[in-house]
């Protein structure tokens, strides 16, 4: 699984997604050189998924009509065979947030799901706290990394989705296997997106994969790599620092980082 | 016409336009001393189209409320006598979005359609096929710009509307006259929103010519030519490449040029 | 009341805005060290609003759906005793706009309401002409701070809010004093959601100041000094000009001024 696999077959990633962070999302995809179609409408989102290679459920700014649009764009994803992300965004900030995510997960079945560890958390139980859509404390804690292992785990064995917690560490596992991601920085929570983004670059991952014939775990990780790598390249090229210049800075490496760059730089351990 | 008359105007642009890229059409329309508001309730559609200079209708996110809006809105500004701007983002990719465009056409009679060729080959057709809101491969063939002579004067005849096809090449055509406009860059498809843009520039310069007495179909094709200009000249301005520092310069750009500039510039020749 | 008390309690911010610049407002909430969450969706805005420390209401883009929510979100928010900022955007352009606004007022009660001089003169005599979202030509003519001062007492006596009037001088009245903010630029009005900006910054000092004790007031000309400060400073930032790099510098200046620089730079002065 490259880069290259995601520029030569250009997947188109068809995201049903929030509107805070929606043109980042259009923009990393262009950048990694996926193709990105943004469609919500009850009356459409078929016919696009039809004509998608992945399909990103995105519940940032969920509403009662694009929750519908979702379930029924998830099931023609399941029909015609391709990956589904689903990223569970405020996932126990609100009953309707963890509920909806609940009912993607059971009628959807997910592929992939990407969050962070406290909205993982709260699918988990059905009742965490999350703190907004942002990292909870609790995330960063010194023992975060095995707290994510576990819980990704758990949810991979749950749901039968490969699980991907992103933190300080990234993990991903699909009920077995975990793959540990150790690259990131620490701007990349100063700006909103960088999850959404990571989302919508793993889907084009995971559909460029199931092109190849190669499995969507290592598609994630390293989708996950290439992130993090781009928010640290990101980082070493701000004159002044400012968070608005490391958004352009990390879309840009996004942009020009290539196989060569994220093998000699991506960071990915295997767990047990 | 000139930038000058859209400066001098300040045409104020209403949007009905997609969530994706509003905000960069918001900005667009400022660099170019034009003033956008978008409002898309059916309640107030008409109040702020009365207000306006032009009027965009982009179905890029489209849904059911927002199009009994653009109706209405496209109904105030022909009774108004403003321009409006049909954007046909992804018409070919669900039949909602090309019966949309086709019942705008139809009962909006709009002034100006903007789309690349494979969306008007769509509402030609009423069945091509677009790939998501992507420029399809046909367009990009070598002889693009010759069918897109061809598909714009025959879209200009049926429906009355200047019609521009933006490629390499971009086309304007009256039905009976061609203008080709060979300013752009191949960096532009790398960020979303520069079709968009187009068209909301198109929509102020629409204005202004009004405004001024002048042929629309100058004014669209001095719109394109800006627009393409603004993408060249940003190419130019880029230290380490990369896509968002492309989509930055290229709004600045736009903020940038004057009259001078684009008189030795712009390359814009006229067809039989 | 300090930028340190901000960073410090690093308030949630509960956002119901317009999609044109709510990717700007999120950022700029992440750039001054709080955090946003932006939900929309009647069946959770209670939920959101429960978790947050302060709420904005801002109806750039608001519709029928969204108007709902807006009031229950409001509802809320007193319930709780949370500050709640009103960006009245777009006042006098349609009667849904005012109507909205003034029920706001009436239901709500908000704490503070931010607009421009034509924005808060619809609210006071319910019929102002309002030209889009911009600042009408009267915003800028000589006297504009004296009417500014005018208006802005007596729609804080009219509804118990702290009114803010942002224009080349920012005033601030809780209907007895009045506070007059000189920091700002001529070049903030070339980008689109520096006003909305504004006010989700607004949101967040005064949710600061409430849990420090300190009085509002104070909180939200701080406030705008900052913006006003981020907006000269990003202006000797750009080395050709340009109105997007102006953006970015802008938000990169809000990540980077700390007191020391606000202290030192920030022009506030008191009226009798």
């Amino acid at each position: 699984m490259s880069i290259t696999d995601v520029r030569s077959h250009r997947p188109l990633v068809h995201c049903i997604t929030n509107y805070v962070t929606v043109n980042d999302c259009a923009n990393a995809l262009l950048a990694i050189g996926a193709a990105p179609v943004m469609a919500d409408d009850y009356a459409e989102v078929a016919d696009i998924t039809q004509l998608s290679g992945a399909l990103v459920l995105n519940i940032g700014t969920l509403n009662a009509r694009t929750i519908r649009s979702m379930l029924r764009s998830g099931r023609a994803a399941r029909t015609k065979g391709i990956p589904v992300i689903l990223d569970p965004v405020g996932a126990g900030a609100s009953a309707l947030r963890t509920r909806t995510a609940q009912k993607i997960i059971k009628i959807v079945k997910p592929s992939v799901i990407r969050g962070n560890l406290s909205e993982i958390g709260a699918l988990l139980s059905g009742n965490a706290k999350t703190r907004g859509v942002d990292a909870a404390a609790e995330d960063t804690g010194s023992d975060a990394t095995r707290r994510a292992e576990e819980a990704g785990r758990q949810l991979a064995r749950h749901t039968g989705a490969i699980v991907a917690i992103t933190g300080k560490t990234d993990v991903v596992s699909d009920g077995n296997r975990i793959i540990r991601i150790h690259n990131g920085h620490s701007l990349m929570p100063t700006v909103t997106g960088t999850g959404c983004m990571a989302t919508a670059i793993t889907a084009a991952f995971c559909s460029a994969a199931q092109a190849e014939g190669k499995p969507l775990i290592d598609a994630v990780a390293l989708a996950l790599a290439l992130t993090g790598l781009a928010g640290e390249r990101a980082a070493l090229r701000l004159p002044h620092g400012g968070s608005a210049s490391f958004r352009t800075a990390f879309i840009d490496e996004l942009s020009l980082i290539d196989d060569r760059i994220l093998e000699r730089e991506g960071r990915l351990d295997t767990a047990s």
